[in-house]
């Protein structure tokens, strides 16, 4: 069916119904970021294929509501199906709800898919419907009457994530779970994100694609433990494993019903930022008001990464530099040759130089691989419609990550193909200034990233440039690798950056039509020492990944900031060269050793 | 009376009106920082004269809580009163809501002076007392019953700051203030802090130390607008322009009656964080649910200054320059000439400079003199009975401001006295190269406070050295010193910085015990240019008042840190000559000129 078709259905569905609006939103029950097919409802419905958006329908209008990275896309993809676009991030941008409360008259009812808005979500459209009486009904998979070939769950096999890995068993996270919310006063709680559940069980999948997780649902109080899920995938071994911690599986989709069973001697715990709104309704059917609503105590000791699973992120970008010097190498060598490069091939020889590392899972997420005036879109997003080829001149940037089991990568760099305007070098030099001045901060605990935030722009606010996104984000281990709660940006968020911590630091500059440049490097928060000024924490760079320092113009650098680019650049050496061929190792020295602002002196022979 | 009497008539009254906690606020019925001695009640009960503090009685306990900087002072103040000291801004500090919640019984009653208590402090109370069922009661100067000589009200004359200072004409004021209600769909509005009263009437006076407004609450609807004062502190020609500009006068007691009168056919606007329970409760009982509470959109116009305002500061600054050149000269002669000064002797000159010039009114806070380890204490007060004599080493530190006619001032600076130790060199580069790393930011409109308070922190940082107070405040235009609604402060507070608002920049480092050191400029923020990248704004320097170059390590400074103290001083050299005598001219080029980092060339002669 096209756009049109299924709009035509919806709108017969809301006359039967007695519905005045339909929203499709862009999530899953689950509140993931990548998607199973089977919830890309929205993608279904518009033919939009961008990371976010929301659809909704009325009797006399369709619209897409997406935020300024996908404007162009929506416009083309949108072309002819009847659906406008709602721009968001803009001044004055109205989001769906507003709009609906603004359009809809008195008393109206708004239908969505409980199971894919989580309560949090339902509960701000409620506050702003207020006013005119506007309901809110739920009815979970109503798009199945629509979509007459829906895809199932997927069904890959999950494995466990050992102790060597995780650094941290199953029945010690299960006891921390059940200690944090008897603390909050409840018995129970009742998990929905992926990632946490697969956290607390250590346990991978490839359901989702760059999100080794499984699709599940996961509750315990303090006698037992279940997990919803597909039972099928689960070995007999594994079965048994998680049956020796007392988790016990059943079927994903009883989740519903089990919930009227559930002991309801003691409050249960939910999150609903994250828990879906159709399954919100039965726990209160069942719980009344015995339920506390807050962050999920998984969230935040999830992100504070252990030992074990510290020394594994390290193995893993050890990993990814040996495959991203090769790659740098390659392409190297492949410019110079004059082979055609597309922007797709580069990335695919990167991922294949990825897949020769012991313990590759997959790519994090989809490389963003882009030449010249592509790179100015930061979710820039080659296909084989639309791809350029790499030439001899200007910069050119590759976004990209794996997961392995030791741990998850996400690392961008930027390198020059051949002559470089004065503007670019410039740029590129005041972006790796704001890398630097955030990995060298030192800051007191509870400071929040919206204080340090600043450090990575000042360099290019100096001169009145910025960039439009966020500085860093947390990357989970083997997990998501957009992971909270803390997050480097403006936007005034009350969460400090703790020891364990694992943090993008990203900055970018994007000149509209000419270049795009962004350098990121993770960053492990660590404690520095303890003063009667206060619990000092720093950052410890993970990336080991060599820059290239031919852009740089001398003239702006400090001698501080010269100091950690010899610094970092000789330790990458250092740390890949036994595990390069002689004569990777050899071309790696050229970018680092030999590009040194102040060269070693040679040792003296005795 | 003592202490020890007065608390045992407030159990008295206690017991005979069945209250189980009496709360003795620290402020008036305005919110005001600086108290007339009428509104004194917590120093006349407990003997604490501390700016920041709270008494509460109960049957068995008596405590006042404040926070880290009258620590010492308390103990001493407290000392034979049976007044324990509850400590806040420590960890796990118990604030007197929460202890009250915790250690009275189900259904207890706690009275408060409605009329010293806002509103938002009480529904604090009520939000924590709830789950025990405590009641709040509000019994307005139930102090009177035990303060038999307490004192009337300030008659200080009040003045019209004319439109030559102000820039912006009374009657324009309350158009303005009228259409900005009528947004938020409000017919009247009743202000009650005096600064705003004062702002929108272009009035002043002195019947507060150190901040010339008027006790009065201002009450305007489309038709008319009632100012509730002491009348005969008006004299018939100011009663004549405010009648013209249709602002009649009433008694300041009548206020509770009026509010009965006043018309309810649209919504009343009042700010709840400011204007006290006591009139809230007669707004409630007049308005019902009619009253929108938000913050008064006086408080951010106010801080918007003017073209004519922004000038009168800028004069303001130049004759503090002047008085100030004076004073450090006179101290560094008297110095040389072996005199015995006392921290009181300092200050008590410097106030007379400033008193010579022109259009001086008062100091706008008590001077903060501190000479070696008492400037470690960032608050400390020197008095009669205890006040060091400067001695010819280590660092002396004076933080003081005046208002004149044209502007207000606030001003900190440190100055070497003689030999320094390498830590006080060191420490009184990087708090500088705090100041300078703010002072010369350039951020996109929307940045707040709390994304730009780390530049003048990392220098500090760098070291893990700290300072425990907020960066900087606002201030007003012949008003109160600290205004706000700007703060650059880590606290997240979604107040962006924006041009016009004029805004204190005052890092510090203090070594308890050693010595302290705190550099302060007032910063004006304006528009510097709109590009693709934003709309860019910067701070402009107000100050004009040498820094003195011998502490700096030079090896810790950067070229354009150099740069912008070379600019600065050479500036406050060019501005002030002019208006010094031969002599002081001089001496000024002495610390100014002959002390660039790199002097400026002879002109050569023709």
């Amino acid at each position: 069916m096209t756009p049109k078709e299924i709009i035509a259905q919806l709108r017969q569905m809301m006359q039967s119904e007695g519905w005045d609006a339909i929203v499709i939103s862009g999530t899953d029950p689950h509140s993931s970021e990548y998607l199973p097919k089977r919830w890309q409802a929205r993608k279904y419905v518009s033919g939009f294929t961008g990371s976010y958006g929301t659809v909704v329908v009325t009797h006399d209008h369709a619209g897409l509501w997406t935020d300024t990275r996908y404007f162009i896309q929506a416009v083309a993809q949108l072309e002819g199906t009847g659906i406008e676009l709602h721009k968001l991030r803009v001044p004055d941008a109205v989001d769906f709800p507003e709009w609906l409360a603004q359009h809809l008259g008195e008393g109206a009812t708004v239908c969505v898919d409980g199971l894919c808005m989580p309560l949090a979500t339902v509960e701000h459209m409620q506050a702003l419907f207020a006013p005119k009486h506007l309901q809110v009904a739920s009815r979970p998979d109503f798009i199945d009457a629509l979509w007459p070939d829906r895809p199932a769950l997927p069904d890959a096999p999950v494995f466990e994530l050992g102790v060597e890995y995780t650094g941290r068993s199953r029945a010690d996270k299960l006891a921390w779970l059940r200690q944090a919310i008897a603390e909050k006063g409840c018995g129970s709680i009742l998990l929905s994100s992926l990632d946490e559940i697969a956290w607390m069980l250590n346990i991978r999948s490839r359901d989702i694609a760059h999100t080794p997780v499984v699709i599940a649902y996961l509750w315990l109080d303090a006698q037992k433990a279940v997990l919803y899920t597909t039972e099928s995938k689960f070995s007999d071994e594994l079965r048994a494993a998680l049956a020796a911690d007392g988790v016990e599986l059943a079927p994903y989709a009883d989740v519903m019903q089990s919930i009227a069973s559930w002991p309801i001697d003691a409050p249960i715990y939910i999150d609903g930022g994250m828990l879906n709104y159709a399954l919100y309704e039965k726990v209160v059917e069942r719980f009344g008001s015995a339920v506390v609503n807050a962050t999920s105590p998984v969230k935040l000791e999830k992100a504070l990464k252990n030992e074990t699973e510290i020394a594994g992120f390290h193995r893993a970008y050890h990993k990814d530099g040996v495959a991203q010097t090769r790659f740098f190498y390659w392409l190297e060598q492949a410019m110079q040759r004059g082979e055609r490069i597309t922007e797709i091939d580069a990335s695919d020889k990167l991922i294949s130089f990825r897949r020769e590392m012991e313990g590759y899972l997959d790519e994090s997420f989809a490389p963003i691989s882009a030449y010249g005036e592509n790179a100015a879109l930061p979710h820039y997003s080659a296909t084989p419609e639309k791809c350029s080829v790499l030439q001899p001149r200007g910069l050119y940037l590759i976004d990209s990550g794996a997961h392995y089991l030791d741990g998850s990568t996400d690392i961008t760099r930027t390198v020059p193909l051949g002559p470089l305007t004065d503007d670019e070098a410039a740029d590129y030099t005041c972006v790796l200034q704001g890398m630097i001045a955030l990995s060298l901060a030192s800051f007191p605990r509870g400071t929040r990233g919206a204080n340090l935030d600043i450090l990575a722009r000042m360099p290019l606010w100096k001169y009145n440039r910025n960039y439009g996104h966020g500085t860093g984000h947390g990357v989970g281990h083997v997990l998501c690798v957009h992971e909270g709660p803390q997050d480097l940006r403006q936007n005034l968020y009350d969460q400090a950056v703790l020891p364990g911590m694992i943090t993008s630091c990203e900055p970018g500059m994007y000149c509209e039509g000419h270049y795009g440049i962004r350098h990121e490097n993770m960053l492990l928060c660590y404690e520095e020492e303890k003063n009667e000024y206060g619990d000092w924490l720093g950052f410890i760079t993970m990336t080991c990944t060599y820059i290239d320092t031919t852009p740089l113009v001398e003239e702006l650098l400090t001698d501080e900031e010269k100091m950690f680019i010899d610094c970092f650049n000789s330790s990458v050496y250092e740390a890949l060269a036994p595990d390069l061929t002689e004569e990777e190792a050899a071309w790696l020295k050229t970018k680092t050793i030999d590009c040194l602002f102040e060269p070693m002196e040679e040792e003296e022979e005795l």
